[in-house]
């Protein structure tokens, strides 16, 4: 069984170093009408947590919907974050798979037992993601999102 | 309109060190039956072409189905590819996100007038594929997959 409860990719995720530039070339590619970029919520929302700290790093983001996956872009803003990590490490490229989950602690802790321990964590409107560092076991970052209810 | 002709991410490739080991943790984390492992072809089927050049490098490659997305693991071998460039520049990560489309050479055509240059090209039993270097546009190397009829 799937320790993800899931199999379904929902997002493939990368970070960029000029959000708006990027964007111009997947419009450019994609024949696609410009999607909105936000950024990120303040630390005071999110309580982002990245390697144990709390951390106010932030991000501008934009996505595309490619069908049942979603592109994600992420340009990393301000303090240490998984995303500025791997800008800084690896330059531009796909930073995270996605996917969508129920019960974030079990699947944290399942994954954490299996030598892939999470990176960072935080809050948005109406759920919570996580990011797991899965690089040395899957190659990729994976990022569980938890929707809540109600 | 697309440039592809699609919007629809096929697959999602990882190039990675042992392919074998890899596999081992998807298997694991996403508990499913062991992919069998596959090597390309050698060049007097795939006729690959790397960088302009004649090539002879091949990959040891898994298959992943998560649902409409799959998952492709490369262990590049041998002489100079796309996936051993990408693998000794970047180590372990995402190569290319792929494409099913129709016409590889209208589609290689209309890239490379918007500075995304074809990197390599081969064919596989009943179609070919090619990667189109995006990296500094879109962030990753496209794939465009084309099955051949009949």
């Amino acid at each position: 069984m799937s320790i993800l409860g899931t199999m379904q990719v929902c997002q493939v995720g990368l970070v960029v170093h000029d959000i708006e530039k990027s964007l111009d070339a997947y419009c450019e590619v994609f024949g696609i009408p410009r999607p909105p970029v936000r950024i990120t919520d303040e630390y005071e929302l999110t309580r982002a947590v990245y390697r144990g700290q709390p951390t106010r790093g932030r991000a501008k983001l934009a996505f595309i919907d490619m069908g049942q996956v979603q592109i994600e872009l992420i340009e990393p803003v301000g303090e240490p974050s998984t995303w500025k990590e791997a800008l800084d490490e690896k330059g531009e490229g796909v930073h995270h798979i996605a996917f969508v989950i129920k019960d974030t602690d079990q699947v944290v802790k399942d994954l954490a037992q299996k030598d892939m321990p999470m990176v960072q964590q935080g809050h948005y409107t109406g759920g919570m993601y996580t990011y797991v560092d899965c690089v040395e076991k899957l190659g990729v970052t994976l990022e569980l999102l938890e929707n809540f209810k109600g």
